[in-house]
């Protein structure tokens, strides 16, 4: 076996303890919330049938699924050494797929198993998807997703639930300055609307509106007049775009303007009870905004729609969602309203990592036990596992060498204790304890050194 | 878009909650149990390079690795309606593969990030690996493997280390009835020479031995006159086969039968020093045993080998494990020491599902707040985050619809016990709660229901 030198796939990412341990923190903060909510995790596996996939993407998304090759193709001749090998039809080479997101596999395991499922389903999926984009900074082919969706309900305490749910995972992430904004489609589509704009050209006015953060008004401004809008219906459009304050104000204000229009109306009125609903399950007033402008994605959104942004550094949103009453029944031939968010979890981590917010520790031990010598060894693991059973997560080292050599393993793995026992200490039945970053050193009986060990300086 | 009924590739699976909370049961024991000895978590991509991969797990192994499709190839064209396509080479359609084990990405990550890893390296990898295997009962094509090893020490220490964790990891998931098996690939190599079996039919002979709990000791009698061994080599095999008793026994036993040949006396020193080792490490006597049968099937192994079972069900090895310094230096050129074990993840579920191990609660919501009518939403919103903030995972229902249909919400989910906020108790301030089991309810202050729904009944 000749050796080649080992490389990745692009695109893709190996997650080396110091990073993985920041990844299970945030991972496990947002599940317990899930998990406080009443959600309940899903799994689906990473390949899907090719059909199942299919025409749920768009056509740009469908070049960006990551297809798998079938077994057994022939194809395995040519690195045999064939010649070439014809192909027919696409499917005799491929039928399966790799997942590209978590609402596609949501939505067949609503319509496989919608017997056993109890409705309102509420469930969370954290998974990797895979795409076959052009790899750029901070963007992967395979990447996770952490998606939360409650599917069979149409009542906005749903929701209301879900912004409460990004409120307190953001929170207990450690994030201070964070704004839910806030925003309905059928206000959106009631504007285009009003303003005479003919349905077709309702999408491009959606997807330069969306540019607003990007281009400023005078940008979105200039961007549709190039579209076949005339000067009145681009006034009338940044009109509503400018309308600003409070929640309150600004649905009072909508309403007076559209209000002779049914949807419109229904999307103050559920944005009201949203906001209603947010409060009493505790979101404070200050996060919850009202952003008219808000599009997220031209994608299937039909009603209320939210993202989360911190103010510093300015990446884009950390989550988005809303609520998608046509798409979840795709495979049952029906409609089953459904609403929810996705926590930008690649992104949450690489903020918090900027921020410096993740806590000190980036490793697991907290106690490296040396061996001393042949004498002590004994002595050295009874300790080692005593310190264990007492759930300090611990290792001995694990030859007999020279100390200096013990203790640069701890530096290097920035253990912050070591534990000795020599000769001295075996005959007295006690431990030194040495705290690797003050230097400080300290002699105890075994007991008390657990004890100290266990939650060291009140930490 | 038309609707088609939606399946699953062949041997991949859907984890609904049930499932998804005894999986994460498992996961979180064993993670528990790993961090407490000071290994760290490792996630390498599902996606590696072909040439990574390939050349690594043998010829039939090769062809069960999932290859993925590359982007751009052309191929896509039979999809609009194309004739045919000519393949001039493999590579033009396929460089990328899923991972089909965690070996080879740990040998791939401790080549390229050699200088950054602090050795002995001990990580742990939980994560799914894939397999173009022909599914049959219990086998899948998506399942997940879960390692720990030890990398850059040859120490004994580090094989009782791994050992211990199988004891720990196998206690703390509920196993009462284990015993771990150990034997050396040194010895059984000593046995096959000083038999004078030519080196080539070494393999076969292993094989043959392998099965010996399957076909039992006539079986392999019988397998093994079919070889080209003689009676006497046969007889000598079997002779070892059959050494019985407790580990030291059994050691000295085979130290005198092949105590000139150096191979064998590392062997038994090794297997003494993870006995010593394990012993002070706290692993009870009668868990280990020693059994020179046991092969661990033909790979890489070249030192101790170890595997553990259960008495009932006969299933197999729950855990299975060994040295093996020959393997991990594949991408350096040079060797470099490692020890490890495989946990069965799978089978251990399997199991702890058959032998109904698992805690009682299959949901994640204890407590249902129902919503009794519009006036007593707020009040039943505010109870449910007081039950949330005290840990409890709890929901309110989302509608205002009959309580009966509330209740059977919360009966089909299984949650424990419902509260009800009426007009009445909004008055007084209070809560009543009803324990779905037993059909009792009582009505409480607010504050005294979530002391009561923290843990009731002592539980």
């Amino acid at each position: 076996m000749s050796v080649i030198k080992p490389s990745l796939p692009k695109g893709t990412r190996d997650f080396l303890p110091d990073q993985m341990v920041q990844r299970q923190f945030v991972m496990g903060k947002v599940r317990s919330v899930f998990e406080r909510y009443g959600y309940q995790p899903l799994e689906t596996p990473s390949i899907e049938k090719l059909d199942v996939l299919s025409g749920k993407y768009g056509e740009e998304g469908e070049q960006l699924i990551f297809k798998v090759l079938r077994r057994g193709t022939g194809l395995e001749a040519l690195r045999r050494g064939g010649n070439e090998f014809t192909v027919r039809s696409y499917s005799e080479l491929v039928e399966e797929a790799l997942r590209y997101d978590l609402t596609v596999p949501l939505s067949r395991v609503v319509a496989m198993y919608r017997k056993e499922l109890v409705f309102p389903f509420k469930r969370y999926q954290i998974q990797p998807v895979w795409r076959a984009d052009r790899p750029q900074r901070g963007r992967y082919r395979e990447f996770y997703q952490c998606d939360v969706d409650v599917v069979g309900t149409d009542s906005m305490l749903a929701d209301a639930e879900v912004v409460t749910i990004v409120f307190d995972v953001l929170k207990s992430l450690g994030f201070q300055n964070f704004k839910i904004r806030l925003n309905n489609r059928k206000i959106l589509n009631a504007v285009v609307e009003s303003a005479g704009i003919p349905p077709e050209l309702a999408t491009p006015v959606f997807i330069t509106i969306d540019k607003l953060e990007k281009i400023g008004i005078e940008g979105v401004e200039s961007e549709l007049r190039k579209r076949e809008l005339s000067a009145g219906q681009v006034k009338e459009v940044l009109g509503f775009l400018q309308i600003a304050g409070g929640p309150e104000e600004v649905l009072s204000d909508v309403e007076r303007r559209l209000g002779d229009q049914v949807p419109a109306q229904e999307g103050v009125e559920e944005l009201r009870r949203i906001l209603e609903f947010s409060r009493e399950l505790g979101v404070p007033d200050n996060v919850l905004q009202m952003d008219l402008c808000l599009v997220r994605g031209l994608g299937y959104y039909t009603g209320p729609i939210h993202e989360s942004v911190v103010e510093e550094p300015k990446i884009g949103s950390l989550t988005g969602g809303g609520r998608y009453d046509k798409l979840i029944g795709m495979f049952l031939g029906e409609d089953l309203p459904a609403t929810g968010v996705a926590f930008g979890i690649e992104r949450i981590i690489d903020v918090m990592r900027q921020l410096d917010m993740f806590p000190d520790s980036d490793t697991t031990s907290r106690v490296l036990v040396t061996l001393f010598d042949a004498s002590t060894v004994e002595a050295s693991l009874r300790f080692v596992q005593a310190l264990r059973q007492a759930n300090i997560p611990s290792e001995s080292f694990l030859d007999v060498v020279k100390l200096k050599k013990q203790f640069s393993y701890a530096d290097r793995k920035k253990i912050p204790f070591v534990a000795i026992i020599g000769p001295d200490e075996l005959n007295a039945g006690q431990v030194t304890v040495k705290d690797m970053r003050s230097g400080e050193q300290k002699t105890l009986s075994e007991e008390a050194a657990v004890e100290f060990l266990r939650r060291p300086d009140g930490k």
